[in-house]
Parts: structure tokens; sequence; C-alpha cells
């Protein structure tokens, strides 16, 4: 982190007049109070010491803002709704704060083939409400939609909710204006489904975390809004027969398939003991395993249908000893607060150890056990949960010290869980990113030529290393083109 | 073209020695009957001079072959099941062929997830057969399935008649493993639906065409293959009545919507006219306009009572003044065969000029009347088809003449073609890709510094030119990084 930076420079006032010609001094903040906000992420674990932050009202502005940062060596930081969960969206020290929130107009939504075209700052459930209210949906859907900007959902290649059913942003993503550390323009805000003339650039910055260029706009493929939602949870004895029913649900669901998330016993009774008016909607039976099972689609009728007949099905064949379906939109809230909440609970209960993984589907609830089984001599809590449908794991470990009294605890968990995924060529980071957490594992889910070419597509596009110093790749390797392995 | 060979060397008798020693004499090709498959493209368009054909069996020898080329400049054209429309796939002189259909094993089919792991040399029409028998399908589907290879799909970012309901590759494309020019291999062949680590390098390689990398081995994303398929062909008065149709299509089926295709009348009148067997569906309208609709999903029933509601709706709006449901197999498969045909017919109708474009889908159709009449004077038969779900539409101007007697033909359409597409910011390519036939156009589908980056990135991985030369960028420009634009 530190070699990262040590080629930059701290931004003086005489930048500080510079950017506020740009921009106009009122979009330049120097004051403490003011940057708090900016250097701290929303976890409060990461924190950083700029002591400036710009905010740019066009793509001209930003193009000039960053043309300087080039030419002066001064570290950037992008920032959208700065709610990553990798501190990928504060300064590691005094880099200028790039923030994008200005620039957050809707450009044009096509109703005919379904598309919108917006700046990078709008808010994604702004986004929502605008498209719904066009007979569209957004493609994607998380969490922290009331304060995530699309251009941070596209720079981090957001995942949530929606995956399963519309899939990832380097589909959805039809156009995209991106600036270069240069101030290079990058104007491919074209929203044509299919286009097959040269390289697809934009696909770079698509998951880069702001570290190859700074998205200022893009073009999305809309779906549809559908015209009904239907939800089920369901109760079963094993992961073994959770993961059956999820096959059953392909089946006989498949087109109207929105969601299958999971989470296990321990995550179920964290969030009925910690959050209010949480209950356990399955009291009888104290199920090992649940699944949350989402349908949407264009017909009511169709899909209630679809839904009886799966769960019919799934509780014959004595996979799903019990279950529920939602018959109101409160009791449909009920149970996904139940699902959602469980961060916050965990939360409450002391500190928590946090793992975003992607494993193959069968081993999937293995790495659960084989945690808790290491980690009960420590007295920590263990909880499962995640998309099922994308084979992506929430590991929580949970105990109640602070973390500097926990070594014992760090030791026992790390890097051993990066190096049981890493066996199993799982991922270490399913949707969260790298940011500042984990440059130092990439390794452990991508091959050494492959960090190579990443390496070296970095030394392509941002040669000076301004953009997001110290985020998503480890210190660069001494050799010009560090993949070669061949003579 | 010239200029991009002019630092590679012809393949000598200790080259093929070489190679005879990586992949087996019997895999190295050299007797000129041997190489003319291997040398012309299969429109017969496009005719190489290579010497040399190597038929690699495994990566490890993709890898090896690759590295003594790129040791000893020696161009090399990547091939799979040659089926590309731009001339791709053969060599421009005497680069050697390297042919990737002995590496056609499927290394494993997940029914869990629904995901598939081959090598790049898998016949598109096997993996689908394959995959059906495990109760998947393919995501994509085109007419040269029965020749073309999933190397050769991902190479191309093949498009085709499922892109409406599955998307693209880029997003279908879980896991990849390629050859970097210098023989470095790549293994990205994971099989994960979501994985955050660090920059997408594989998308890179997905429509790149064989320029940056020999894409050796995938895993794709497979959906549930669907228990029904419905069709319908509608006609209709207008573009405009069509387009309504298909905003109408899009919100009754919605998510069982799997195809929406479209031909005009010149279009559907050439199909009867020259293929036996093919007659007009619906006789008693000659209407201007015709759409081919396809639903698919898992419950007949509801699929049927959809496709039903949506014909009703837009018949009496008015805009459908015909139409026909297909009640069996046959008519089914005799519907596709109007659609599909229009290719063949027109190839038999006389030279033909062929425009594989995007534009914003309310002028879609504006490009072949404006067309067709700059050409009315030249007594050329003007037809537009292709995927109005895609905003893709395939343009054809057909003359009785031979090429070389149509230079008034020819002056008339290019550039003004590429010029009008390039006014409305579409596409000139949307799937067929670049090859040989477009490099000299690209600048009017991208613009400079987006072309600039692609230069760049050729330079990063293929330093010496050797993979593909000739193919997808025009020659570069002097500059050393010629995206720059500011100071």
């Amino acid at each position: 982190m530190r070699r990262a930076l040590s080629s930059l420079r701290s931004p003086t006032e005489l930048d500080v007049q510079h950017f506020a010609s740009i921009v106009g001094g009122a979009n330049v903040l120097t004051a403490a109070a003011d940057l708090e906000p900016y250097n701290t992420d929303w976890m409060r674990k990461y924190v950083g010491n700029s002591q400036l932050a710009v905010r740019p009202g066009s793509t001209a502005e930003v193009s000039r803002v960053l043309a300087h940062c080039h030419a002066e060596r001064i570290g950037v930081v992008p920032q959208g709704g700065n709610t990553g969960l990798v501190g990928g969206s504060v300064p590691v020290a005094d880099e200028v704060v790039l923030s994008l929130g200005r620039m957050d107009r809707v450009l044009s939504v096509d109703e005919d083939s379904g598309h919108l075209v917006c700046e990078a700052g709008c808010v994604l459930e702004a986004l929502q409400e605008h498209v719904a209210a066009r007979g569209h949906t957004m493609p994607l859907d998380l969490g922290a939609k009331g304060s995530c900007q699309i251009g941070g959902n596209i720079a981090t290649n957001a995942g949530g909710l929606r995956f399963l059913r519309y899939g990832s942003l380097h589909g959805s993503v039809l156009g995209l204006e991106a600036v270069l550390a240069d101030g290079t323009v990058l104007d491919g805000l074209t929203a044509l489904r299919k286009d097959n003339t040269g390289y697809d650039v934009k696909q770079l910055f698509i998951g880069s975390e702001g570290t190859l260029g700074v998205v200022t706009a893009c073009a999305l493929a809309l779906p549809r809004a559908p015209a009904s939602v239907h939800l089920a949870l369901l109760g079963a004895d094993s992961y073994a027969a959770l993961l059956r029913t999820f096959g059953v649900a392909r089946r006989r669901l498949a087109e109207v398939l929105s969601a299958a998330e999971f989470l296990d016993r321990a995550s179920l009774e964290l969030a009925c003991e910690k959050l209010d008016g949480v209950r356990d909607p399955l009291p009888d039976t104290k199920c090992a395993q649940y699944m949350l099972v989402e349908v949407s689609g264009s017909d009511a009728s169709h899909d209630e249908a679809k839904l009886s007949a799966f769960v019919d099905e799934a509780m014959e064949s004595g996979d799903v000893v019990d279950g529920t379906i939602a018959q109101d939109g409160a009791q449909s809230a009920a149970l996904w607060r139940l699902r959602e909440g469980i961060t916050e609970a965990l939360g409450r209960t002391g500190r928590v150890y946090k793992y975003d993984v992607s494993l193959p589907l069968a081993q999937l609830y293995d790495l659960v056990e084989e945690t808790r089984a290491r980690m009960a001599p420590h007295g920590a809590l263990v909880s499962g949960f995640g998309h099922l449908g994308d084979g992506n794991l929430h590991l929580n470990v949970c105990t109640p010290g602070a973390f500097d009294a926990d070594a014992a605890v760090a030791a026992a968990i790390e890097p051993w869980v990066f190096e049981y995924i890493a066996e199993r060529r799982g991922s270490i980071s399913a949707e969260h990113g790298v940011g500042v957490m984990k440059p130092h594992v990439l390794h452990l889910s991508k091959r050494p030529p492959v960090i190579g070419v990443m390496h070296a597509l970095k030394r392509l596009l941002d040669p000076h290393g301004i953009l997001n110093p110290g985020k998503v790749l480890p210190p660069p390797p001494e050799e010009e083109r560090p993949w070669r392995t061949a003579s």
C-alpha cells in the first residue's frame, strides 16, 4: 500500500485552486467535518486521510480533474455511494476523493427495446423507481440500493438479489462512458444490444473497482417489470436435501425463478433473537436449513400454479419437511426481513469475521461445517447463508471479544479459510470485490499469469498508478511482463 | 494487411518438423489438397495461401506451437469450424492455420448448478445434444451449429437466435482457458457464477476474433431446457405496427419470449420463389412486414395461454392483420425454414451485398427503405430481415450482375451505408464481427480513443502481431499511446 503511493504526491493549495477552477469552489471540500463521510467507509472499518473531495458535475470536468492528477502524480479515489464492503471507495492515505454524486441525470429510457442511459452518480433505488414507472425493472438489486450509485455498481460488478434471474452486469451493461487516468474520455455510450466491432473495451471497467478508469455514464438493458411476485420459505433437514430441492426449483420454476436464497439454523436463530419483530416462520420443525424461493412473472395465476406444483413435489419427495408461502406483501416482507436482517443481527452479537465465497455448489456448505468444527474451541458462532442459486456463501464467524483480543481466533480462521477455498478453485470474493481488504490473497483465486495480465493492464491504462492506489492488485512484481512463462 | 504481415516470416521445413515434434506428424498438414478447406472460407470469398495446418490435441500443445511462432515471428490463424462471415478464420497470406478441431472433449456437465466445461473444438450442435440429454440447453444457437465450434463462438462473441432470451456470451461464459501469443496459458477455467477477484481478464478474449489469444477451453452457464416451445407468424402493414407489436410481446410474453425475428415482404417473396417447398403462410393478406414470435417455457399450457393472449391483443389493436400459430413440429419447422432460408434464397438470386447492422430499434427499418430508394435506379433487390428483439438488421442488396461488373452499385452502397449507421451511432457489425472485411470501417462504429485502447491491448498481449494478422484492427497509428487526447 505504501509502495503504491510512494510515487504520488499530496495535493497542495494550488491544486485545490485548480480543481475549484474546474468544478467551482462550492464543489471542492476541504473542511475536516465535510470530509469525514468521504474518508470513512460505511462499516467505519477503513478511515482515510484525504484533505480534499472534488465533486464534478460533468464528464468534461472529470476529464480535466484526472488529467491534472495524472500530470501531477496525485492519487484519486473515485467514490460513488461509498457502500462497499472491502474498503475500496475510501482513501488509504491523502488521495483526492472524486465524488460522482452530482452526476445523477437520467439521460433516456427506451421503452421499445428496454434500456436506460444515465450518469454514474444516479442512486440505484432512484433508477428503480424511474424505470418502474415506465414498466421496467433494473437488472440488479441489493441491500445498499438506497445509497449505492450505478457507477459504483458497475465499477464493482455488483451482484445482489437478481443475479440469478438477470445475470451479470457484464451482460446487462450495453454501453459505457469512462475516463482514463490521463483524462481521455472513452465514449462507448451506445445502447445497442449487439455490437461486434472490435474488442469490448468497456468490459475492462466492469469490476475494476475504479483502478483502470472512472465510469461516468452507462447504458443498461432493462427487463420488463414482473406483473406478480411470490415468495416461499422451505425448511430441510440437510444441505443435501436443500440442494436437491434447488434442482427441483430450477426444473419446475425455470423461467419464473427469481431468487433462491438460503440460510442455516444458526442464521435464523440469530435473526430471531436479535431483531425486533422477527420470528421463526416455521416454529414447529426447527429445520437445519432454509431456502427462500421467489418467483416473478407476467401472469400471477401461472406463477402461483408453478410455485404450488414445485412446493408439492419438494414436500412429497421428503426433502422439504416444512414450508410456508407468503399470502400478502406483509408476509413477503417479513420473510425477506429474516434473510436480509442476518447481517444486522450478526453485528449486534459481537465481532464478525465475514467471508464472501464462491464454491462449487455441492461443496458450498461443507465450508460452514468445517469452520464450525474448527472454531468450536474458540466459542465462536458460525453462520452460513447466501445466494444458493449463484453458489455464493456468506460465511460469518462471530466472537464476543474485540478484534484485538481475538488473535487466536483470527489465526484459526486465516489463512486457513482462503486456502480451503483455493484448494477447491472457489472465489475468495464472490461479489464484494477486493478493495483494500484482499489484494494479499488475490493469488488464492487467480493464477499468477492471470494476475500478471492484470498488472500489465493497470500499467497500460494508468501508468502513474493514480487511480485508487493500494486497491485490488498486490504490489506489482518487478518484471516487465510478469505473466510470461514461456521462454 | 501487408503491413501487418511485413514483420512476420514464412514457416520453413524446419518449422514443420518442429510442429510435428509437438503435435505428431499426422497432425501437421502440408499437402495442397489437405490445406484447401483450411485456406478457404465457407462463402468461398476469402482464400488464403497457408502451406501448413497444425492440429494440436491439448492446451499444452497449443502453448508450445504458439511459443515457437512468437519466438520465430510466424503468423498464426486460429481456426474453429471456419463458418465466419467476415473472413476472420482463414489466412490472408501464408500464416500457419492452428485448427482446434481435435480438442473436442466435454470435460464435465454440472446438473445442479447448470454448467458445462469443455474444450474449444467441440461442435455447438454436439454440445447441444450432450446437454439436452441432461435436461439443459446451450445458451446460444445459430445456423452454423452443425459445424461451428464453441471456441470460435466465444472468440467471435457469436449472437444468434437465443440472444434475446439468454443474453450475450459476456454473461454466459463463466470461465475460460486461453493461450497468449507467447504461449502463456491463462487458466481461468472455473465454473463459478460469481467471482469478483480482480479484473475479468477472460472478457478480453470474447469477441477478439483470435487476435489477442487462442481460446482452448471454456465453462458455460446452461439454462434448463424448456419443456415446451411454440411459434407464431404475424403479419403487419408497417414496421411501426410491427414495433408496437413487439412492445406487446415484451409485456405479455416477458419471461417466455425466446425469439422475435422479423422479415419484410421482399424477403418472404424471395424465400417463396427460390426455395423448394416454401410457401407464403399468410397468402390472403400480403403484408408488408412479418414477425416470428417464439415462446418457450416450463409449462406448455401456460405458454400457450400467454401466446394466445398476446396474439389476441395484437390483432384486436389492429396492428397485426393476419397470423398463424404453428400446430405441430412440422409447421414450426416450415415457419423457421422461411426465416432461415432467406440467406440461401438471396444466394440463388444474384450477387449479394450483405450488411449486419445494429441501429436504435425505432430507426431500424428506415435504413432498408432508404437503401431501397437509393438502389432502385440500379435495379437492385433490397431485403431486410433479422433479430428484431436485438435491434439487429440483416440488410441485403441483391444484384443480378457479377461483383466486378457492379462498380456503380457498389459505389452507391458504400461508404454511404456505413456512414448512415455511424451518424445514428449504430453498429456496422452487430454479430458477424470485423475479420478481414471491416477493419477499414471500424472507426465508423468506435471512437478514436476506444480504437486506440484496442491497439494498445493488441500490442500488450501480442507484441509481435503473430495472432490472426490483418484482422479486426486497421493498421496501427504511429503514436506510442494513440488514445491520448489530454495533454
